[in-house]
């Protein structure tokens, strides 16, 4: 039997050179298809992608060229219009990396939602700036007006900041799953899924704004359709202690304990490497399950244990 | 053994009040999400949809605010933005109408590629128009600029014009059959489906900007996906000739031959009526199937054979 992985790209995995044309990241997109189609005789693959670009690109336009006639839409549903736009990117880059190695293999995305806690502490302090920039003036305006939080971001102006709840449940679990088991790729969970939750009485579902840390739904994802390695797959080949000092080290092969403990003294930065290394050591704390921090080119070597930091209890 | 059914929703079913939140979308989803629930005891049922108004309005957004460091996504790619926009509001209303039934059923949306012939001749004369409005001046250099081919309509201002192809296959067929053979519910092909084409020698999927009318390509979806019953789901009970005159009458249940006989004698118009019944006598035209076209609120009753025009041979 095949193992089961899943990937989690990196939200800028498709704009490396900052490139925001669909053309650029098609282009990027197929480099990223070829590695992964490679893993494919070996390996039942799931994708998870971030969004943060793309999503930001969405947000621009809907809120610049807003009218009544054509309203901007919500954050949540942005982020479902995203997961159409880089899943099918995505989608399309592996049928074709397939064709080119004269393989058919079935390969599909899946609209996914996200659940998330609507009392999750982390809304009630919003951190994720997203969208456009504004005056003080326009930020505070629109917060008065749609109930947004607004903070200055590091001197380049004032946006609007969202919560970042964790992920409790994935809507399409068992469809992911089922698809995965049938020898399908599935690209899901992507920009962390549609943050949605459940109502308290009648167990609805709702959207709400927010964004889940791609990272964290990816490995409850992991979690959910019981793969045995989760690959956190970033800019980097390994996670680092003193990363960029004169004095670092790459990790190679760590146990879930002892890289938490590196991330307890501060050694990874918070809403970079930190919550890679935390999904990654969440998903090995159990017997038998891999966690992978390394970048797309090291992706088939960590996979054989020769490169990339490499979490696991039996180390 | 549940019969299986493909519903073709109206690109207009979730605005038709003309409102474009995101909001008035999701509360129209849900009654037609209950409608959908209602059926799944007795059907296996996968759902696509048009994307009319809201591809229109994120075109819209995209050309209006398009900058160097947010450039506008092509159509292509906003139809697949449009997928999971709409596939995520109606995912939801269908699993809030099963929770509402006391019921758990798997719902999911697959982002779908459309595949058409890059020598199709409607790439000769591209007729459906897309997008904003624009002066005649405006329209000539954007068509210069951007090799658009742009049309005065109906003494309302200039527009971008694309292709509508016909639409020969479907990539993602596999997958969506497998889900629904599992007991997922599925809404796929929106809005027509991403066009796409198969380059020539090497067999690679390209996305290629034009519009597939959303009832061709979910008749499509019904033949690959070997389903039952065909169901075009529109704003009238029934398919009529002389629409609107005194001597209006409804069809009700007709040979896929005489229906195609009132369609060469031109009873039904154009971009409406006409590729309803087209993909509806098509589907039909194979012992055995039947091809529907109904309003949402006829369904059931049309499904039952009460309402509705219902295209079969043994009819």
């Amino acid at each position: 039997m095949k193992q089961r992985i899943v990937l989690a790209l990196g939200g800028n995995a498709l704009q490396k050179n900052g490139e925001a044309t669909a053309e650029a990241q098609k282009k990027i997109a197929i480099e990223v298809g070829n590695k992964i189609a490679e893993l494919a005789d070996k390996y039942e693959i799931i994708v998870a992608h971030g969004n943060g670009p793309q999503v930001g690109n969405i947000l621009i336009h809907e809120e610049q060229a807003s009218t009544d006639k054509a309203p901007a839409m919500p954050l949540e549903t942005a982020v479902a219009m995203s997961q159409g736009q880089i899943g099918y990117w995505l989608t399309q880059a592996i049928n074709n990396a397939f064709a080119k190695l004269g393989k058919r293999k079935k390969v599909a995305t899946i609209v996914s939602q996200v659940v998330v806690d609507k009392n999750d502490p982390a809304f009630n302090n919003p951190t994720k700036p997203i969208g456009q920039f504004y005056s003080e003036k326009e930020a505070t305006t629109l917060a008065k007006e749609k109930g947004w939080t607004v903070k200055e971001d590091s001197g380049r102006g004032w946006r609007r900041v969202v919560a970042s709840p964790k992920p409790i449940d994935i809507v399409e679990k068992k469809a992911i799953k089922e698809l995965t088991e049938d020898g399908t790729i599935v690209v899901a969970a992507g920009g962390g899924g549609i943050p949605v939750y459940r109502t308290k009485i009648l167990k609805r579902l709702k959207g709400i704004d927010a964004v889940i840390d791609k990272d964290y739904a990816a490995e409850k994802l992991a979690e959910l359709t019981d793969a045995d390695i989760f690959i956190s797959v970033t800019a980097v080949p390994n996670a680092f202690i003193n990363f960029g000092e004169p004095n670092e080290e790459a990790i190679h092969k760590i146990t879930p304990h002892d890289i938490n403990k590196l991330a307890e003294d501060g050694y990874f930065k918070s809403g970079s490497m930190l919550p890679k290394v935390e999904a990654a050591a969440r998903f090995a704390k159990k017997d038998g399950r891999t966690g992978i921090i390394t970048d797309i080119d090291h992706l088939a070597e960590a996979l054989s244990g020769h490169a990339g930091t490499i979490i696991a209890k039996q180390n």
